[in-house]
């Protein structure tokens, strides 16, 4: 079963990549490898051992549609996926004990989607540098362009239209500036077997998780954060924002791009953003993705907030429900940055139109310090990138 | 690609099933045949031509995936769904012609969508009677059970088991009816063309748009609603609120459940509700699925209110971000329907607990009109369904 | 302390007078007046002692800010107000023992907030439906009159302007009426004790709530409610719906009365929309306010809908939650429709824009069924109101 | 009008003192003189004229309900404000012109906020303060005391009962410190002029807005930042992860604080936590505070994110529906950190309770690296506070 017709207008093939399936289990796999490798390291299990765990791994094939039924029963994923490993160790009774030992179903999935969310935090960051970059230049160009300013939906006094552009860029570069050191604190390995004291461990449970994190190229912790889930919903609070910052420039570009104003459109694409009954219309597509993912994000953003109060070591339905919101977070945001880098790389800005809405507007030529403001923001832009 | 590992463990098969690509597909193409059936009927078409639209629909063999990559490229899903069945039709102009006259993308999305919805609900509708049905059996059998209440997590005076559980039944109950109400008013046909007038269907848009419902099932409305969003909003507050209210269930079973309480547990399945490192336990898995749907609901619910302010004729972006929560909704609240009824007809009451934890608490016996209460909710559920 | 600088620009003085706290402190003095009389009425209690309850009710002088602070330490409004109450009994024990016999300290809270509910109800509709009606008047006189419609935010297809109005009226009409619905199901009285059994009312508990609502004017429900919170998340949910409807009819007011755009403008009021800055401004100040609530309003009903697990006969901070958010959304929806029936009631449209703006967009003059349909949503609102 | 009644149970006196009208207006009148003083300091305008405005801004009398009903009609506080200023400035017209010069509407607005904003968060985090040194304490007292762990709300394996505090600690630590982070970032000045380009500041807007933050007592923002809201919504986020990260302390102290498991139990206080109707009731009253706000905090946030995508220069709705949401953040923040600072200050623990518990488990004794975790999370914890 299939959900692409709903979810790819949203997101990136990249994306839905990342978060697909067949890398959810190979991510599984990773983790229970790197586990029996850790444990060897620290001298818990010979090396031997290690290695047919990790070809039993690399020969494994599975049926994600079937483990998937088999997680929605047991009601976790790591009970299935170890269960069939240790199937597939068969006889080998040493390796199949040693799979799995001293970590807790919870370590798993919240691994594998630290996992995920690195390789969806290194997407994002990409199109969000292509959109910044492309705003920044454009600022530059037009910091002393006269424009009319627009207040509370109204005509208001002049601006350069490189101001507004830079208010674009600001709020991009703040917003992923956020996400990146959020990101630093919550993109970590989780391992504190069943409750959180990285037990039967032979009390070298704080090596093995560092080496775990090392391998699977996380960072690590200050402990399990079973239960202490304040870095995903920082991530994902950082990564709504920049959702926001995305849907800010696209508010503006549905507005500029109104026909009775005109001041700016989004690229051509041939085929992209027609009307299946209106011939000539070219609906602001680009735009459309970032506003609906600013629409959806702050709910998911809420529902993460909402399963904080986790009980106790690890709690019933609090951290069950966080990986879907936060992935669709990402989905949201990688959607939104591909298209507004697009957008922002294609503008076309129509100067005529500028002059002509600034015209007869009679609001005078004051526009103040706007050049030395866009200098500011493409600065401190160009400072930390 | 799929997403099964993440989302199968909140949902059920059915519906999964529901809102698979397969059937969307199929929805929208038995939308276009529809359509075209029902301009013949108002005498805009011939019925041939009628009859080869609808055989291109059956014949028409579309790749989900590819067809998703296009509609994320369109923007719209009617565009590349129009364009690949008028290639079919070949060199059947008018048959070519004649496919979606009239309609809008939108049209067509909320149309499939609200199909959806009422096949869904169906689903929902029978875990939910399934789930009264075992709470009205219980309340009434332990009407008069005496049993400790608690109340701000503190044990405070007696009641009988069954009032508590009979409380669990009003919640859903009451639930239960304000959905079906919502749905009698929100799931119905989408008609409006471009901008909501009927145009392009020689003035008997109202007629073709009765003809449509009919053929799909589905109630007519008082015109388009392109823009007027607050049946989509009840509904989804509506099932947000079924969420709730099993998630209340659930949250007593929880506590009833501890070991240090254990009046009640979740029935007893093999496989279900164990750890991936402790092998005796047994975790309210059920109640965990409900818990976690209804951590996330209020915010997929809060999204789609978010949506409501849509721009002019129809909007940009709210419309667009409204199909994925109210999916989203569904799908949790099919999976948390069918937990709890699982949990409600199999529940193990430990009636010993009960008593045990009642005797030291030395809060009297008075439990008022617990038995009446019991038996008022009841009769209202049962005159109701 | 007051904080009308932040609040009284989103509400109106009458939604402030209905929640202030001296009408609180009057409702629940009300409250524990008629509960003694209900007792005195089913035979508990002696009428003369009643009447020296009702006197003390009558009596008492209470600071509302004292209260305020005592209630916060006692975690319960009701703690503190019996204490003061029965002090004011002083030597007459057999009234100071009657006071608040059978009733838990959540009803009182529960049944004084329904008590303002009820009442905020009452001046939200009136301003719905003069909001309503003028639209109607406008949906029917301009039925048929041409104008440019918009979709995706971009020109499209013509359609009638009082299509447009019409559909702010369908929206605003259908969720006026959900809320009537809403508030007739859980507009009403709360009474079940300390665990919601009704206890310590010699068995009379069900004839003394009945009794007790018909003396406050609200409803008698099957049973306590204290935990089963369905019925004010269907009123949340459903003041959240008509927030959104008020916030579509405003957007599209803020985008026609874009100077670009100009067909329709707030009414001029002397003082209202202006700029601290700018002197000529005139801006949408009725659709600031109107849009302000719908971006606030989502976030407030999922806050009611979190809350609804709420643990065993009564929870732990969940029905504490919800009193603020729900005040909250009365106060935003008696802003907005109190702003939104003086800019319907005195909206000003610019025919000559109108046609201004539809001539050379050359999208011929097809409005299909507009006016029928402007008709059946006009007949749909004066059949039901 | 006040409306203690139901704000002040969830909130602290310093809070509210914080945000009640006679220092917002205290606030804005500052904002004003501050403003003439920087521009005096920047040549604009005599230091005369300033002293002049500054008298006139300590000499006005304001009744906060009456500008309050200006405020609601004018749209904005900042013009009935101004109006009155300049009226008391009489024919001092030179400074009467000179009041406000350059600043619009939103500048005042957002500037008081943010002085709020920093004295809130002053109060804030000396609660939070107090939190972490009592369970730093506790922790290390306790870090090697074996106490049942609890999973899924099933007894579990052992844990250390200092490990369980510790994951408080750390929970509140990372919140505090992305708070103080965020705070860094967005507690900074505003000063646009109408459009953001610091016009009619005669070329020394940018000067003039540092010498305003620094009398003022905020930071200097790289330009105004009237539509970049990602900022306030940062803050509101870190302020939102606190609540949670008090609620999850919170839920654990209601789990344990139950009848039957009574291994920690929130301090005595005479009059707090009773029961209006079972007197010997000891509620966990202080964790209520603190779970109620962990309930409403994530809709607010939401609620503050919905609202970045603001149009243009200034938006229509979306800053003015910050304020009432991000000040409710902190009312509630406040609230729960001041609650749980006196639990965590004279939490009591039962070790007997504790052994007693864990004692019949037989769940062994391996407790892991608890108490390296705990030493971790404290160390952590120390050095950077």
């Amino acid at each position: 079963m299939t959900f692409l017709l709903r979810t790819r207008p949203a997101t990136t093939p990249a994306m839905l990549a990342i978060f697909d399936d067949r890398e959810t289990l190979r991510l599984g796999l990773a983790f229970e490898a790197a586990l029996a490798e850790a444990q060897a390291s620290a001298g818990l299990l010979p090396a031997a051992v290690t290695a047919r765990i990790a070809a039993g791994c690399a020969a494994i094939i599975i049926d994600p549609a079937e483990l998937a039924d088999e997680a929605a029963h047991a009601g976790t994923l790591a009970i299935p996926l170890v269960t069939r490993l240790r199937a597939v160790l068969g006889d080998d009774l040493e390796a199949a004990r040693a799979v799995h030992r001293g970590a807790t179903s919870q370590d798993l999935s919240d691994t594998v989607l630290m996992c995920q969310v690195r390789d969806a935090l290194a997407v994002l960051a990409d199109d969000l540098r292509r959109t910044s970059e492309a705003l920044a230049d454009m600022s530059e160009r037009r910091a002393r362009t006269p424009a009319l300013g627009r207040t509370l939906m109204q005509d208001a006094a002049p601006i350069s239209f490189g101001l507004r552009t830079a208010q674009w860029l600001r709020g991009i570069d703040e917003a992923a500036r956020r996400l990146k050191r959020e990101a630093s604190a919550a993109v970590r390995v989780q391992l504190g077997g069943a409750v959180g004291t990285r037990a039967s461990l032979g009390g070298r449970g704080t090596e093995i998780a560092g080496h775990l994190a090392r391998s699977l190229g996380l960072a690590e912790p200050t402990g399990p954060w079973h239960a202490a889930r304040g870095g995903v919903a920082g991530l994902a609070a950082a990564v709504g924002i920049v959702i926001g910052a995305l849907g800010k420039m696209a508010r503006d570009i549905a507005i500029l791009s109104q026909n009775a104003i005109g001041e700016a459109r989004e690229p051509m694409q041939a085929g992209r953003g027609g009307s299946s009954i209106m011939s000539g219309k070219r609906n602001p597509t680009g735009s459309q993705v970032a506003l609906s993912a600013a629409i959806r994000a702050p709910g998911l953003v809420a529902s993460i907030l909402s399963g904080m109060p986790q009980e106790a070591e690890r709690g019933l339905g609090g951290w069950q429900a966080e990986a879907a919101p936060l992935i669709e977070l990402f989905m949201l945001a990688g959607g939104a940055a591909a298209a507004m880098a697009v957008v922002a790389e294609g503008l076309e800005i129509d100067e005529e139109a500028i002059a002509r809405n600034l015209a007869p507007a009679d609001v005078g030529s004051d526009i103040g310090d706007a050049a030395g403001i866009v200098a500011a923001i493409v600065a401190a832009y160009r400072e930390t990138c």
